[in-house]
């Protein structure tokens, strides 16, 4: 074995036990601990990131990485132990630069943020979040302009971290096409909105009744209950401590359906992915998934491309409608699948359809954007923010609660995330072609056997982990990039159908 | 401040992030992780109990816990932190001579031998467990053969680890007392066990109903829901990150009403205990119980002391009747009262009356001293173990899953800890009689009023955490150590009451 590999893994090794410890604290802080723990706990989660911090950031691991970055050194490295040496390479590269007491402070900063934003979305009050925002934000801007290299702009810097290779630049493009088509067609079906009725879907449903529906669903996709657990949390989300540790939640309402299930389909997605890692490469930096954007498509492909469509409920419709008989009474498959995939502008992204669900990442990349371009104020965030869904939607929130403040996604620093969602539905879209082109999904979806969709993204995607970049990962699948094209297309397909529009 | 003090609170405040995601791990492990996740997992656990331990033994540490011990240099120290400098040298002496690699292995073995001995349970088969049992112990011999100073046996080393001053010949006499009033007291009683009808037991109680009971139970005796909360496992017990995040655990059973609730009351003793340690001293090494005897004593307090008496129960037997009115219906509170004091020799130690359950513990006690002093083989445990129960109780148990797979001590490596269950309830019986000197507790319980109760073990137990000892705290509060005379007269009390016997 190579000896400066070697060495690099005993680095490595605790770098993933404190990964592993905060990602179980933040698990644990999402579900279940108690309210006035967090004051404390944030102490425990500042020092372990300090840790994760100065185990990572040392001369010992500089040195060895700027070796192992040679070609001549590479010396009996295979492809895994390759792709560990250039993630860990990227990671000191973002973090280097910022001083171990700045990383410490913003750690429990973001800590406690969650819990503040928490508060201030059930007061629906911004202003109450407004200085621990400003505070993260001007973190944010001081860590990115530690890192700036000449000529690039901070926002590209966060953008590139969270999808290798992607930029203001390409991701302006990207929107562009899709609002040109979006924007005009959700008008369209807007006018049509009375065409599909969905007041079953609003109907009371018992919370045990859909527990027990998630939980077969989740199975029924392929979520492995050996190596993964459901909880509840109010918004529901995805993490893993490795490949047999994969955890997802979900949140019920007796009001609401549809929430609950596609809820649960598109969180089993992400788990399946992260079951799905390769042994091999499961405990290291590269033993998960490639990126946000790459995550996201295999929860919407799970949730929107298969999870939505007829094929996918002709074997399920019998259960659902015996697990709630008279609620579904008077519901044809026919009827439910418009239901569920009826467009209606709404405010809140994650309840949104598939069709407006772009336009609510498109309003927070272009607020980024701003913020990070110095061209708002924060304290202005709502009323921006409240406009731009008058603009493009046609509606506007009631309150910050249903507006600015509906995702926890700035509380925790995540600024350049947003992308990742609309990248995700487009390399849905791209897979779900492709895979028409290579088996009969249909067919399969009908039978009610998931086995050979999911082992092809398993064995095309899931595997491989963070050894490949997305594009990497499409080019080898399909020999073509990411190409927003796809999406345009399946938007339009689908609700050209459904309305009967005549394009 | 004192310059040394502060260098060697940075190394603390480590070694509590550490302990802390120990803990948390721990805790997630009995209660939700994946079945398949701790093969994996138990790298992760392993990795940080190494961190955990090389942070602590260094030569920086022991130099200034050096100092610091002696007197001229503890200028400008308070009381709690020269408790915590105590503290620290003691679990320096215990794990200094251990090496690094051994201790880590061991955590290793120890995190996987608790799912090994789940299952050996499940399956009734002590000999799955016995390959996972012999290395522990044999890795117990070890580490205590490594701290034995001259003449001292490592059975006493043990033992001295969980109560500060106790030994073999303290616990000999101590245990001593105890049999020779219970085993006898026990064969009285078991001649009239059916003076006392305990069928409503039994009888079918929802589980939902139950948890909501319990939820309320728990409260009301005074556990906090905003620093706290209550999950299942399935053998109930209570941990704590720090005193604002301290957690509970319950199971149920629809044929068992008792069960349910006396656990909840005893973890949430355990609870109160942890939420009352002051807030100068938690996240700090004597920020917890300052013993497991008298954490037990705090548990057993509230569960049996005052939790089985008829003024506790008066103003709450009705709204347990309301719960269940139809199982109950029969049930008067006198006869409750018989029904929940009730004693039965039985093979579980954990569902056991007051008056067998130390003849539990005097079991283990005696079978562990005979296996530290090399008088056993492992594989003999189980024909020892039936054979005692034959012996002082009367019964043998038909499987080892009911016998000596009981508990899951052992798989933790907890050898010593036993002793603690019975000085708990014996300390319980003298802070009973002590209270009841300097306050009405009758009148309290049936008013329903437990704060003056709750503040009085408050003030003079619990906020200490452990910057005093078991036997330093019994001589703050009433001038006296700990004496099992107290505790035989509590049960000869109570149970020549209850059965009606003259002795």
């Amino acid at each position: 074995m190579n000896k400066n590999f070697e060495q690099l893994m005993k680095y490595i090794e605790k770098e993933m036990a404190f990964q592993a410890a905060l990602t179980l604290f933040e698990w644990d802080a999402e579900t279940l601990a108690p309210e006035d723990s967090m004051a404390y706990t944030s102490k425990t989660i500042g020092i372990l990131s300090n840790e994760y911090f100065i185990n990572l950031i040392n001369d010992d691991v500089k040195k060895l990485i700027h070796k192992l970055s040679e070609e001549k050194e590479q010396t009996g490295l295979d492809f895994n132990q390759k792709a560990i040496v250039k993630d860990i390479k990227k990671s000191i590269e973002q973090l280097e630069f910022i001083p171990p007491e700045e990383y410490r402070a913003y750690s429990e900063l973001t800590a406690k943020a969650s819990g503040i934003w928490s508060k201030a979305k059930q007061k629906k009050c911004f202003a109450d979040f407004l200085p621990a925002l400003d505070e993260i934000i001007s973190y944010q801007k001081k860590f990115a302009g530690y890192r700036a290299k000449k000529g690039i702009k901070p926002y590209d810097i966060l953008l590139n971290d969270f999808e290798e290779g992607f930029n203001m630049e390409k991701l302006d493009e990207f929107f562009g096409k899709i609002k040109e088509a979006v924007i005009p067609l959700l008008k369209e079906v807007t006018k049509r909105r009375d065409s599909i009725d969905k007041t079953y879907n609003h109907r009371h449903y018992d919370i045990e009744k859909q527990k027990e529906f998630c939980r077969y669903i989740s199975g029924y996709v392929g979520f492995d209950f050996n190596r993964g657990v459901i909880a509840e949390s109010a918004h529901p989300f995805t993490t893993n401590l490795h490949n047999h540790d994969v955890r997802i939640t979900n949140h019920f309402h007796e009001d609401n359906l549809e929430s609950a299930i596609f809820s649960i389909i598109h969180e089993s997605g992400h788990g399946i992915y992260e079951m799905h890692i390769d042994d091999a490469i499961t405990q290291t930096p590269v033993g998960t998934g490639t990126s946000m954007g790459m995550h996201e498509s295999q929860s919407r492909f799970f949730e929107n491309v298969i999870g939505r469509s007829e094929a996918f409920w002709k074997p399920l419709f019998p259960r659902l409608k015996e697990t709630f008989p008279e609620q579904l009474n008077d519901v044809s498959l026919e009827h439910f699948i418009k239901g569920i995939n009826k467009a209606t502008p709404g405010l809140i992204r994650t309840e949104a359809d598939e069709l407006s669900y772009p336009l609510h990442v498109i309003i927070r990349y272009e607020i980024e954007k701003m913020i990070f371009a110095g061209k708002i104020k924060t304290k202005d965030l709502p009323e921006v923010w409240n406009k731009k869904y008058k603009e493009y939607m046609g509606i506007e929130p009631m309150d910050d609660s249903n507006g600015v403040l509906q995702d926890i996604h700035w509380a925790g620093g995540s600024f350049g995330y947003f992308p990742s969602y609309a990248i995700g539905s487009a390399i849905a879209a791209q897979i779900y072609y492709h895979m028409c082109s290579v088996m009969p999904i249909e067919k399969y979806l009908t039978e009610g056997n998931l086995t050979p969709i999911r082992e092809y993204l398993n064995n095309h995607i899931h595997k491989y982990g963070k050894t490949k970049n997305t594009n990497e990962i499409l080019k080898d699948m399909m020999d073509e990039e990411l190409n927003a094209d796809y999406y345009v297309r399946y938007l339009e397909e689908k609700y050209n159908k459904l309305y009967e529009l005549n394009p």
